[in-house]
């Protein structure tokens, strides 16, 4: 996002969108990094550490929270946020669920906005199981195995349950100052299948849960100052034409944009999830970013300098993006 | 399933469906106990036992590891499988999830089929991160301590992603001779929202979805020799009318049917489920059998004799269900 182009003195509350929004007028992007760390295709030096790792951690599970912790580190100098896509830490078994909180708790203290990518729900007793085992605090123990409480500002949630799977996660971000994104729209190629079934007007499955979804992001309580509200939507960038309408379908609701990169969507793909101010999305971006040393244009850094492609790749998509809504908001004005 | 309607002399093969017909034949019922332990809800003396319980667990999940080994005798003695929701397990945090693996292990030694009712999928890289962390062997330590390698014979699926997110958990139940229930119609009232939206030609989301798992139930090698797939569904019973169409639009498919009892549904609408020779579908009832202490009609055992309460809650549903089945079998003959 251009400098210069962001609306200033946002108050800063108690209110997760306020609270997103300040981290992203503060690093001037709306971009954030995804954590997802496979054991087999993380970088040797950090599996050598893990190896000799007194964390109390399993081995892979240890070898994905130095990992993410570095990248951490690399991604709280640029970006408001970050995901954590919870597969992948499920993947290392217990241990990876341990090292999941850990790593949440780790981006917290550097000041990250963090996001558990869970896409849970159930039917609603299920789910307000699972809304407080990912939204309220988990008791586990840190690096130095003390015990500490830990817990994240926002969850991913999947819709098919309907209303009765999603109020209890919004019941818990209500009470705890925490946001969710219901996914309306995935990135992935076979979305078509069900999300674009068309009722008899015409409108699509995506459409008609939009609508829904907009009932929802304007529950009581809902809305902050801000205008926009705790319930968030997932909306991919490899449907740009889609992401255009739902912008206009949801207006209050911000949006989590996966589908950069190696998915194929490009920034201006991107771009359509915005509102004509530039405001009111994040795009998402894993693959390209964490594994950057592997990507095409990368690989000069080579495994032994993976640190240096992180940050490259950090800040030629926060260009990339910025360019873009300059674009888009100058096209609108 | 009333005794001499069942076919006998099914083969025993390493497909998911012919191990699951084979229990049910040898048990006499196609009833599932659901394993939904809530900490807060178990029985005190399952609450001291674990507060000095030398398992390695966390006091709360040493208590549901403890509680689930009980009614898993209990069920092993009655019932063909168990159907374990993550999301209570998920509730004690990272020593819970070690819990969901120990229980469903115990399940497995004692006979049972064990169904991980996780209710997952994502894109379609994602999900192969699902699939493995929830189909492929998980290394953990048993209550003794030993580490030991443990998996569950099915799991639960969510189909809002479409082919892409189902895939890899076909791919690996094909591999491991397992198998999938995707979630078509789940028994929450709000189930209409999404899954009854109607397309121009009246097919309701469900509908079409069910046309979609019909062919992921073909796909090559899911059909075993009894002529059931490894790719099952969920069909809640709480919309039996439904049950009756997704049984004729699927015949291949096992259905998994959530809703009896506490739900509301009674055993005649899960009977609709059901193929009329009174085969390809399973019971499933969770609060009503474990927590039956504090049920009407049981409250005369109390917490004391909370293991005869949940006994008899099973046998009283055996029978129910087998007298429905039993009606549902003579009517159409």
């Amino acid at each position: 996002m251009p400098t210069g182009q962001l609306k200033k003195g946002l108050v800063l509350t108690k209110h997760f969108a306020e609270r997103l929004l300040a981290a992203i007028e503060e690093k001037q992007t709306p971009m954030v990094v995804g954590l997802d760390p496979i054991y087999a295709q993380l970088p040797k030096q950090i599996r050598e550490i893990a190896a000799g790792s007194k964390s109390g951690l399993p081995e892979n599970a240890a070898a994905l929270n130095e990992f993410c912790q570095v990248v951490i580190d690399i991604a709280a100098q640029h970006v408001p946020a970050v995901k954590l896509q919870m597969a992948y830490f499920e993947l290392c078994g217990p241990g990876g669920l341990e090292a999941y909180h850990r790593v949440a708790d780790y981006a917290r203290q550097q000041g990250l906005v963090v996001i558990g990518d869970i896409k849970r729900a159930d039917i609603g007793s299920t789910s307000e199981a699972l809304a407080s085992a990912y939204l309220d605090e988990v008791i586990i123990k840190d690096d130095q195995g003390e015990e500490k409480a830990v817990s994240v500002d926002a969850v991913t949630i999947n819709p098919y349950f309907g209303s009765d799977g999603v109020r209890p996660f919004v019941d818990r971000a209500l009470a705890n100052g925490q946001g969710i994104f219901v996914v309306i729209r995935s990135s992935n190629p076979s979305a078509k299948e069900i999300q674009d079934i068309a009722d008899a007007e015409g409108r699509r499955v995506f459409e008609r849960l939009a609508m829904l979804c907009n009932d929802w992001a304007n529950w009581p309580g809902c809305v902050g100052e801000s205008g926009y509200s705790l319930v968030g939507a997932v909306v991919g960038a490899t449907y740009p034409k889609e992401a255009e309408l739902l912008r206009q379908m949801m207006p209050n609701s911000l949006f989590l944009v996966p589908g950069y990169g190696v998915q194929g969507a490009t920034a201006d793909d991107c771009a359509a999830a915005f509102h004509d101010d530039g405001w009111g999305a994040l795009v998402t971006s894993s693959r390209g970013i964490i594994y950057a040393w592997t990507r095409p244009g990368y690989e000069q850094y080579g495994e032994e300098a993976w640190e240096e492609a992180v940050e490259a790749a950090v800040l030629a998509m926060k260009v990339d993006i910025a360019q873009a809504l300059g674009r888009k908001v100058a096209a609108s004005s």
